[in-house]
């Protein structure tokens, strides 16, 4: 296995892209997150469940199911296996760990699984085309026993443990 | 420090051994984990305790303790410092985070740690020659409060919850 | 978005300055970490909770707030977007996720977050400039149902874990 430039230059902008993605999830940017997605994109969360058919389908549900500033959530890609199947095409698998915690619920969900992608270049931008993961495991509890004690949203991302 | 081409497509294609490595292991895909190691690959797992020789002990060992479909396991690499020490050879240091819950004797285990790991080129290919870590910290603790709400065996990867 | 062979190699050796950070933070390793950072280098940790201008003064904090042996710490980093801002200039925003396990305290703290750095290129070799992070989340709980069954110090990083 073996790679040229132009190669490793697609590689690195597909990785940021996904990156952006899960920094605007995370930190609720929802309309910076629409420009990674192509306006047919297709997303397929939790092994088929939650299935969005277009660029503004998905970004709705995402803000619908995970807009309340309440609901912090660290999602996080690993192990980027991608492959470049043409010069405007690419597929992608990754490995993900996902923690949520629901402060006025009072749970805390903790899960893994790997994603698949498809890409496509439009111009010079590389673009979410499909995507979706399937879940090794996810794991749904009570956060009872734990504080919290930094919100980004509730104390600005501050920690308030006092040393 | 800088990078020239050949050296950079050798990091890349270094980092995935190692990606396909780890998705074998949490997808339980052992004859695809196979083509990861040399003949006469060594593994010495959590210090030193699991010493394993020969690419068929490794698997064999690997496969016998994590292979049961009711033990759900996130391994995950992060901040690979590869070093290219040959045309054919290089050695790697990368920071682990595993996660694990027995479903049926309801318990987790969570975990960190560093690897360090040799590679060799043979053809086009590299390979494993020797992995192993050792444990910054490992927990051991029930798995009683929190419910299972996803498997990639039992549940096809979907969540159980329901909105 | 496109990247020739020199912005590819400042991009690897910018995330290798961050890994190697990462991994003396973790092991403490106080004096190589210390080789990360510029003189005049400014750290805001926690939102700007804890802000510390100067290499000794930065190292002297982490050394102080994290440098027992029953302080077990996992920082890891995610999703790296580096911009170069010039030839020896890149600024960088990463995700990055803790845990802390204090033995001897019995407490657990589980966090999330996103750095904003900015590197600079002194001769051959970038350094940290300026580093900080604003956390997601952060939580506080009890190290209590758990047990640790393994440690980079009290144990050499084995697991005690009996099969």
């Amino acid at each position: 296995m073996a790679f040229d430039l132009a190669q490793l230059s697609d590689l690195e902008a597909i990785k940021r892209l996904k990156y952006k993605y899960m920094r605007c999830l995370d930190q609720k940017r929802w309309d910076e997150m629409a420009e990674c997605f192509t306006d047919d994109a297709v997303a397929s969360y939790s092994g088929g469940k939650y299935h969005r058919e277009g660029r503004d389908a998905i970004i709705e549900w995402l803000r619908d199911s995970m807009g309340q500033e309440t609901f912090l959530s660290s999602h996080r890609l690993h192990h980027p296996e991608i492959e470049l199947t043409g010069p405007d095409t690419a597929t992608g698998v990754w490995a993900m760990e996902d923690t949520v915690i629901e402060s006025d619920w009072r749970i805390k969900i903790e899960g893994a699984g790997f994603y698949e992608d498809e890409y496509v270049k439009v111009g010079d931008t590389w673009l979410l085309r499909r995507t979706g993961y399937r879940r090794t495991f996810e794991a749904l509890g009570p956060f009872e026993q734990a504080r919290l004690t930094a919100s980004w949203w509730a104390t600005g991302g501050q920690s308030t443990i006092e040393a």
